[in-house]
């Protein structure tokens, strides 16, 4: 790729769950310029966003949101950050990038800016290693290689559907821990980037977050939150579980590691708490549901997976509490709504898949 | 631990299999010397091998070996490095360090001499995390905890059975690898640790290798390789895949990350190539082997698990090649050697088990 032009400018999004912070496109302005943005804001559509000169962006609001999908616009999350997923939705391209309005340019260790873009590029466009353990990680890094003792068969790897980045200052904790400890910071740089090994289960965080639509969009469905649910903070969690599962059906891997956002403020953790409670009990159910989830053969594209899974969700998880049983109903509600806006993508790659 | 007193001294050895290079223990004095060392010389008896003064050691060559174990000797492997584990199996203590000669101090990126062993020590005495990823990775690092979304009834962890440790400078390749990357040098000094998920397989390295003998000692077998035998430089694959199985049968934990030590000095790749071809080939059968190895609920200990396991490779690698028709009796002569050098291994935690 050439330097001067933005790696994969015209087949990236990024999505934004709206921006109460002015500075924060500021600071990214020479980053993410180049790019499309989509912002989708959470809250009161009456309240306007101020996106400064220079930036070529949607916004779309709880209007925009009804009129685009009618009935099944209940499947998109209100006052919550998880509507954000209503902008991979409504993205033609084939790449998306979301980032949190709290989530600030960090520096690297030598003090250089860290072009966060660019590094989840890099892992999205090389191969994932889930099916063995590398121990100098990522094989596709710089300087890097497969150990001895790497079968040569697995070394071609898989595609990467998931890259995962990370968080220098305020770590990702829950209420709990946030309570426990208010004054930790994330200061510990680790320079590299690792698949996640299949069958294993990971939270996965949507701060700074990017994938592959074609490959696994369908599944990072935001799920039920805020607004009218009893529960919140869970989004992210759950389209990573989902995601996973997905993922190591079909054959597709996720990296997590680099690169490093600076997280600037740390939510309140009393507000949290109150979010946060029934999933830190639930997930005592969901997490053994989904480390031992399987998907039939059948099951060969995202939707189908997605589908099947609701069926599962419905019928193991409905138990714990009736939120389940609506959540299984969103989910297929939300592959409705997807196939309608995303005809093609059930034949991902062909020729109008990526065009706008 | 006070800093005055080196953490764990009267509870671990220090296997080093054989010293050519007489700087290697200078370089390490003012971190080994506290230890006890057990070297194990590999080739010729009648070679002597000096050692500084002012270090506890004991060697042993092939004569004591064989005065030892008598015909159970023919499990210690002959002129090869892999002749280690005898040292493993005499030692009294909890815990074995084991590095090769070829490894020397490395620095931390601010130039520090790294003190591997105080590193392993802080991994085996800390739990680890194999049912679910922690983003951050280690959750038991200092400055770090377990992220949003990490189920709370798993954050006790379980007890750590083995710390893999990095090397800079040279990477450890394959031969063909070495071939065609003669100039690739390792300098990506990654600042963590994590678990190896449980059910993932990773190829473990010899190189720079702490483990708690009381919880997976009779597992650290390094096979038959060198002298006589159709492979070599699999002697530590060997042991870690039969390990790794054996850990997530049992629910311990393997770590792998920091401490880096720096490889001094590339094997000669034509010289590994002869060693290494058949392993290269055959690994592609034995590493699905040991992905679908289950152990019986009947399997409680180390012991019990390995000679299960040591049927398994028989009845499943034999077809393979003779060779491991004979490694699985070799499997369970190593163990009946343990048990007679170690009769209360079976029972750890006994007062006599860390007795000399």
């Amino acid at each position: 790729m050439a330097s001067s032009t933005p790696p994969l400018k015209d087949e990236l999004d990024i999505v934004i769950p709206t921006i109460r912070n002015l500075e924060f496109l500021e600071m990214w302005r020479s980053f993410f310029q180049p790019y499309h943005l989509i912002i989708v804001q959470d809250g009161d559509p009456s309240r306007t966003i101020k996106v400064p000169d220079g930036f070529d962006y949607d916004l779309y609001n709880r209007n925009d949101i009804n009129k685009m999908l009618g009935p099944r616009s209940s499947c998109i999350s209100f006052k919550d950050s998880a509507c954000r997923c209503f902008g991979y939705m409504v993205s033609k391209k084939k790449y998306i990038y979301t980032i949190d309005d709290d989530c600030f340019v960090a520096k690297d260790p030598s003090g250089k800016d860290i072009n966060a873009l660019e590094q989840h590029i890099k892992n999205l466009l090389s191969p994932s290693t889930p099916y063995f353990f590398n121990t100098l990680y990522d094989p596709f890094q710089e300087g890097n290689d497969f150990v001895r003792g790497y079968p040569f068969s697995l070394r071609e790897g898989v595609p990467t559907a998931v890259s995962h980045g990370l968080w220098l200052n305020i770590p990702d904790y829950d209420a709990p821990t946030q309570l426990v400890k208010p004054l930790e910071r994330n200061t510990r740089y680790v320079n590299t980037v690792m698949t996640i090994p299949k069958g294993t289960l990971f939270p996965m965080c949507g701060m700074n977050l990017a994938f592959d639509r074609d490959l696994i969009g369908p599944a990072m469905y935001f799920g039920l939150m805020g607004d009218g649910q009893p529960i919140g903070r869970y989004d992210d969690m759950w389209a990573g579980w989902c995601t996973k599962v997905i993922c190591d059906h079909l054959g597709l891997g996720i990296k997590t590691g680099l690169p490093y956002i600076w997280h600037s403020k740390a939510s309140n953790p009393f507000v949290n708490l109150k979010k946060e409670y029934n999933g830190i009990y639930w997930q005592e159910e969901i997490i053994p549901f989904f480390q031992s989830a399987t998907l039939s053969k059948d099951s060969t594209t995202v939707q189908k997976c997605y589908v099947e899974l609701s069926k599962q969700v419905k019928e193991k998880l409905g138990k714990i509490d009736p939120y389940f049983t609506k959540l299984a109903d969103a989910m297929v509600t939300w592959i409705e709504a997807w196939d309608e806006l995303n005809p093609a993508t059930d034949s991902a790659n062909l020729p109008n898949a990526s065009a706008k």
